[in-house]
């Protein structure tokens, strides 16, 4: 998170005394959450994850989010559960900001990733899917194409400060995109951020998946996209195709991917990459000084949108060379 | 802490195997400490706090510092207790790097101090003093006056870069208390950064005392000189007599000061302001872009060592006028 917001005692024990938890024993900033502030919160009763939400989450959207985790909760899937007040309220306020307290999920997202893990990770990604299909509420991707947009026109000026021609890049990208962007995959509610660091596992198990604050209704198919481009290439960014195996086949033994799907996915990918290109390059040339969080590489994702250039077909992701 | 190390979870796993301390199950980052990375450590068994020692803690110091805290929680002193492996060693290795598991201290630090707190926070002083006495190992106080001298050479270039005139006023200052420095005062090992953020009180009682990394044999009367700057000044730097005169009381309650520690009182704040006026100005004009921890103001410093000049009698910290 850029800044942490600084939670006195006594306001956070007014807090928590709206719940039925116990009563706090301990409360720590804990280092996760780009987005967020986030907490360990120990109380005599357990353990939980306090999020106060800073100003780079719309609060018109967090009851979309808070919904969307109980629905996922509602049907196993191993979501955080947000815990609502003695007045059944989830999303509070605290410090002046929206708040919201969590079960803790047990886990720790995996550094070294491995096939296992991906297989795994695409049959969450399916779970999620058909969990979420009979929920409500809906939000639209605001980084979807008229977000990369306009990234692109707030980046354009000082991109090449990062590399040279990248505004160039990023502006045929985008154009070839634009035209090219599917509109009729079957669509519902995504994660859209499963990096590894928001899923965790426990003795090599998918114990959870956490950080639901990009979800949206978008094709389910982009999900994958997403994934394949945060979990499946090494650090070289070369691809790695057993994983990418891994994660396509594990989401098809769930949810079987419709031909249709399945072909758009190097186009898929490229929008996957161009996005979170945009997103670091925006946060690499827009750092707060004294941030917390180091800014990642947008480079990273120049090389991933350069393998999806080249691919022709999708079995390329997946299949050995024939 | 600076910079965090990325553990990754096969080696965590590794590393904890070496302990009876069960199977882990989560392993988060915290955002405390400045000088070290800490995780809290879930296991099947039991929460800890795990630390890597990163570059500012000198590694010769390390079994000081355990050592200090294995003895203090065999005195039932609330300090975090190192855990041993099934080896019998406490300090390890993990990702290159010196580290150790402690116990996890409920309750948290007061971010709105009382006099109550402080009252606490004497009594703790004077216990770990006492608890401390037939300690064996010895460390040097690395930011007594000879240390200061390093700082003010080390920014003394750019010190006005901060505050007009902010080089002359260390200059002046450091040859005062170099002139003045007492070297008849009872000595022993004091904490020496017992800061409200390393004092925890879980239902306004005080239930730990954490990072004794810069704990070291001085004058114990330097602790509580350490404490009134720390505790004993509002928002606006002006002195809190109620604060000092609980922080004093608390103290002499349990280990009563001899008249000669009283009267060096106003020389030791003096002292103490100085020392923490120069680490801040040091890390504020040495921070690196991108670091964890926003650098704390010097100012606030330059604030409390005023007031400290201007004493006249140790009765002023305490004291009504009379």
């Amino acid at each position: 998170m850029a800044v942490y917001t600084e939670v006195p005692d006594d306001a956070l024990r007014d807090f928590v005394s709206a719940y039925d938890i116990g009563d706090v024993t301990s409360c720590k900033g804990i280092a996760e959450g780009v987005e967020n502030s986030n907490y360990l919160l120990r109380t005599t009763e357990d353990d939980y994850i306090l999020t106060l939400y800073e100003k780079r989450v719309r609060r018109e959207d967090l009851p979309f989010f808070l919904g969307l985790m109980d629905h996922l909760s509602g049907k196993n899937f191993p979501a955080p559960v947000p815990i609502h007040g003695k007045d059944g309220v989830a999303l509070r306020e605290l410090c002046g900001k929206p708040a919201a307290i969590c079960s803790f999920l047990d886990g720790m997202w995996p550094r070294t990733i491995t096939a296992d893990h991906c297989r795994q990770l695409g049959e969450a990604a399916a779970r999620l899917h058909l969990a979420a299909a009979d929920m409500r509420l809906t939000r639209l991707n605001a980084l979807g194409p008229a977000g990369w947009a306009e990234l692109a026109a707030a980046t354009e000026s000082r991109a090449d400060e990062v590399q040279t021609s990248l505004a160039g890049l990023i502006r045929e990208e985008l154009a070839f995109l634009n035209a090219a962007w599917p509109d009729n995959l079957p669509t519902g509610i995504i994660h859209a951020d499963m990096f590894p660091d928001n899923v965790f596992f426990n003795d090599d198990r998918l114990s959870g998946v956490i950080d639901f604050y990009f979800a949206c209704n978008d094709a389910l198919a982009y999900e994958i996209a997403v994934c394949l481009n945060a979990w499946c290439f090494d650090e070289s960014a070369a691809y790695r195709k057993e994983c990418g195996k891994a994660l396509i086949d594990g989401y098809n033994s769930i949810r079987p991917l419709s031909t249709v799907e399945t072909d758009a996915l190097p186009i898929l990918c490229r929008g996957a990459a161009l996005r979170f290109l945009l997103t670091r390059l925006y946060d690499v040339l827009n750092h707060p000084p004294g941030a917390f969080v180091k800014p990642k590489d947008p480079m990273d994702y120049v090389a991933r949108l350069s393998f999806h250039q080249g691919v022709i077909s999708p079995d390329q992701y997946s299949r050995s060379a024939v």
